[in-house]
């Protein structure tokens, strides 16, 4: 790890166990250099990534304060990890319907970038938040680059897999989100009523070099969708 | 404007125009240095405004790159700016159904931080895209922060106001999202019918100083909303 991360971490974790509250001020730039013995480079980019997370913001002029705002309850939409590191105190389960190599839909090859005639990994899965339906999830893998995947990586963290299994790095995705009606099949799975909501999120994600891997369509259940979102002021 | 900021425009502008597609590199950054007569330090910082509003991506050791993904017909959901400058593509009109200072709910006073006893100004509105309802729409502003506003503020673009009349400095915001049934009154307002399906959002809006100033709840009609997302790495 790099050291402004490891500065990241470490402010991270201090403003969670002392509980620090919404605008509390964190020492000057100074003394967090004094204090981790880095230069102002270095604490300045462990503070931009902070606020990039969301943990603190910047006033110029005035200092650094943290940012506190979750809901308990609420699922990050843009954690890019995978659910399952974002939802770390909630009890996460998979339930794998399909999983094979296939041809990928035209849909799906246009998005992934790759030949109809092109291999991909295609899962299905419902997962389960506590016990209940959270959605139901097809997921086309570009096999050319998630070369392997079986019953027991799809049952658990695939996001885990990819990073530490395969070695990827996971860059930046994009996410279409729709709200509508549930479908026969979709209730099914979801022990919804056919006509009940839902909200259907697409996301394209990509590796950090630019390669979209991964094209997946997620239905909620509109009973278990609580998202959280935070938006950083980047005025052009 | 500051340099970094214009440099960041001219280079989207650039992309724009040119028609630049996904994954196309930009020059080096020896060469936008000498072409923007700036420093090191300067384009780097446009470049990383850039990266943030999802216009490119860098990748170490091997350049910068375009960043292309919006679907046209698209909200995006983290523009920060009110909808009314993101969605320039179009027709988008408010009908005003109450404007009044009163006395904020305690979901309110919470949010904003403020007494029960403070005054906010209390909006409610209908907003239209193309003709059709868009959302319902209720807001509570700080009164001692936005200290004034009328009915021809608020069929207009609020945020325009208060930042080009008031002359505040818009930050970060929280948004929190639900899916769910319209009730009586929501269906009523946006011309569907009760049960159908809703995207309720609820956005705290803080000034760039972290001072809540706008608790906004907004209803989306189903048919009209389809929003996009982006997520950036940010890796801990």
């Amino acid at each position: 790890m790099i050291k402004y991360q490891q500065i990241a971490i470490e402010i991270e974790t201090y403003i969670e166990e002392h509980k620090l509250q919404q605008g509390e001020k964190l020492p000057v730039l100074e003394t967090l250099m004094a204090q981790f013995k880095a230069s102002k480079s270095t604490v300045t980019k462990a503070l931009d990534l902070l606020e990039k997370k969301g943990v603190v913001f910047q006033v110029r002029g005035s200092g650094i304060f943290v940012r506190r705002h979750k809901r308990t309850g609420y699922i990050g939409l843009l954690s890019n990890q995978g659910f399952t590191s974002e939802l770390e105190d909630f009890q996460l389960t998979s339930e794998v319907i399909e999983l094979d190599v296939r041809k990928p839909t035209q849909e799906a090859a246009l998005n992934l970038n790759i030949e109809e005639n092109s291999d991909v990994y295609y899962v299905k899965r419902v997962r389960y938040i506590n016990g209940q339906t959270l959605c139901l999830e097809e997921s086309f893998y570009n096999k050319s680059i998630v070369t392997y995947l079986n019953n027991e990586i799809v049952s658990q963290s695939i996001f885990h897999y990819i990073k530490e299994g395969l070695g990827l790095k996971i860059g930046f995705s994009d996410l279409y989100l729709h709200v509508g009606k549930l479908n026969g099949e979709e209730a099914k799975y979801l022990g919804l009523k056919e006509g009940d909501p839902k909200l259907f999120i697409e996301t394209l994600f990509h590796l950090a070099n630019g390669q979209p891997f991964d094209f997946s369509k997620v239905t909620y259940n509109y009973e278990q969708s609580q998202f959280f979102l935070q938006a950083t002021s980047h005025v052009l």
